[in-house]
């Protein structure tokens, strides 16, 4: 049949027919795509006994329509994360259903009874205990599996193979790692923030730990990553009383530097931290790397006594995840910056009522992070840089 | 067809129908297989006017047999770095007249004027001044054009993927980056090395490097690499008056660090100059690691106001070279230490009356290259350490 872009109405027949749905007669079905990039629609009865979320990829971002085509293999990417996710952490994602490669299109649990943690935080929640060490563990056991520790080489090589991600790279590769940097249309800032913007597209020394960490996630083959591990890509909520994380949304998926998804989970903890800041409605934002790093090098730590290669010794381990930390610290860096004054803002910022001085802060920190993340040697090293920062 | 395995008496019929021969009774083949793993054929016509090389890849290593099966897609990585090289270095390769990926067969051009740089040394030649400068070019060409440098990203991606070479890299990760630290089979040395064999076994220190060259070599996806650039893999003469540098036999090429080829050139020329000390030969050993370095250094600089990618700056590129520099350094230091201690030795030293005390001396170089790559910063501080060595 090929391709073709599923409306509301087709979705029915479309989950008879992939058989995920049996009563045609006793489903409804209603777009919630708030994303940019796809759509998202959610069938139920109606009962509520039953419901299913429908993900489908266009051949182009949603929001900006057919002039800017992107290809629809990011579907692919998604489910092939998804695929080792279900593997190492199936707590922490939305059971996959199926995924319908000719229409690009994902089957999955329905979430809607959780919320998305930025919209929460913006809310003012708190974290809680729960959330950052699940983002933690779930990083840890992704990418120890998917690392030269956890597969074979062979294995490896393959994966390697299968999951490059051309496209969604070059979006992070432009939008995160150089356009905040230089003069570029996408660009744009509060004009409270015209001086630092200035500053940093003049900041010699800014502009080349960036283009090392650039190079770097274009070149460190470590693991398979999320690859969009912000605040936007993960659920929370209860479920019969007990707490519930899930991460979703890997299309960005790709072998590259575990410090990357750290990294883009750390900056908006960060970022939420200043809006807490802001709105005097500070609660646990400050532990939030510290907990997500235990959490995430405890279980790296576990499992590696189960590694396939044992060639790795101890002593590389300290090595390896120093490593992973310090660029941790760098793409969190870099992901602060691009969320203030580069393309795509974040509306923890953007809705204060006077976002510049968090802002200020923001972009202050996003540079330290990447200047000093060789001196930065643990989370209270970087507590130590916020508790410093003027706006 | 399928794959078939030629014989001697195959090749003429063969290059007649693939378009590489015209004349089927003014033929003569004849093999010259002296590596370990594959077949080459040499064929010529009576009048010596013309001449063609064949090598074929079989389902196995050639010198082991079918008991060591190895998949012949080994080709195929072979004709695709030619083809790279092809663009960069046509003049430092022998000439690619075609490739057959159906019998795994590249037919190029014959080499049989010149020799294998490795017969010239150990028969106490120098290297004479062409002969580094055209491997550091040759290596600075195929690791810029090949880099984030040269190709766009969605291209180096498309690379990366279509360049992965599982078996071979097995290979090069289980005896240079594993084997001759452990116990293993494979190993084995003069029994005048046992106690450096044993303390190198037991070097904590050593090891825990040695693991993180290792996993750079698996992961680092800096540059499509020759991937065994050792002195077996490069011919050289003269022809017409001119001095001629070919390097061949790339089927080890992947997309990793670009430390690894420089360093596997380095370590042989470093092996060969213990040779030639043992001997009383020496002469312009001492310099070819500081020339081939020079060469690779100022054509890459010379290609990076051409990068594709302007964001990296200059500060950045003398970054990333010293970065190459120190990683070739440690594996130049895996490259000798293996072909002492572990699977396939060298000639240089094995055919020395007393192989003891060059290889002594080899195996103190080795260890230090990679204990102190950090702190080794150019070529004179690596001369400084050979100077210090002892038996
Ligand atoms: N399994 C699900 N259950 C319920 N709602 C979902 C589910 N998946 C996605 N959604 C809703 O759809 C929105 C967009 O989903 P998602 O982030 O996966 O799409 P996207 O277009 O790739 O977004 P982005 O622009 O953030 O990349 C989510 O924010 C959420 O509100
Ligand atoms: N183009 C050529 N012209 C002449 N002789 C050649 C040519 N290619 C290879 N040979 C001869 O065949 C030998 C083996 O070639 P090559 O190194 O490519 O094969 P191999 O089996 O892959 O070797 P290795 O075990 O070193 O990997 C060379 O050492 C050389 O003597």
């Amino acid at each position: 049949m090929g391709y073709r872009i599923l409306e509301t109405d087709d979705i029915p027949a479309y989950l008879r027919e992939r058989g995920h749905w049996d009563d045609p007669d006793d489903i409804t079905v209603r777009e919630v795509s708030d994303g940019n990039v796809n759509r998202v629609f959610l069938a139920s009865n109606a009962s509520g006994t039953r419901s299913l979320a429908l993900k489908q990829a266009l051949p182009w971002v949603r929001v900006a329509g057919p002039s800017w085509p992107l290809s629809p293999d990011r579907a692919d990417a998604e489910a092939r994360a998804y695929e080792r996710l279900a593997e190492v952490a199936p707590d922490a994602i939305p059971a996959v259903h199926g995924y319908d490669p000719e229409h690009y299109a994902l089957v999955m649990e329905d979430l809607s009874d959780l919320e998305v943690l930025r919209t929460l935080l913006n809310e003012g929640a708190a974290y809680g205990p729960h959330t950052s060490p699940t983002i933690g563990r779930l990083v840890a056991r992704l990418s120890f599996a998917t690392s030269d520790f956890g597969m074979t080489s062979a294995d490896r090589k393959a994966l390697l193979a299968a999951s490059v991600n051309p496209e969604l790279c070059e979006i992070t590769e432009d939008v995160v790692l150089s356009e905040p940097y230089i003069e570029h249309e996408h660009n744009h800032w509060h004009p409270g923030l015209d001086d630092l913007a200035a500053a940093f597209r003049a900041d010699t020394a800014l502009r080349t730990e960036v283009a090392d960490l650039r190079h770097t996630f274009m070149t460190s083959a470590q693991a398979l990553l999320h690859g969009d591990l912000h605040s936007g890509s993960v659920m929370v909520g209860v479920r019969e009383g007990a707490p519930v994380v899930r991460v979703f949304d890997p299309e960005f998926s790709f072998v590259g530097p575990i410090g990357f998804d750290l990294g883009l989970y750390w900056a908006n903890a960060l970022v939420s931290e200043e809006r807490a800041r802001a709105l005097g409605t500070l609660s646990d934002h400050a532990d939030q790397l510290r907990l997500s790093w235990e959490a995430f090098e405890a279980e790296f730590r576990a499992l590696w006594p189960s590694r396939v290669d044992t060639f790795f010794d101890d002593a590389y381990l300290d090595r390896f995840l120093h490593r992973v930390w310090t660029e941790s610290l760098g793409f969190a860096g870099t992901e602060i910056i691009r969320r203030v004054i580069g393309f795509a803002h974040l509306t923890d910022l953007t809705t204060l009522a006077d976002p510049v001085p968090a802002s200020r802060r923001a972009l202050r920190l996003g540079r330290e992070l990447i200047l000093h993340r060789t001196r930065l040697t643990d989370p209270a090293a970087v507590r130590a840089v916020v508790d410093a920062l003027t706006p």
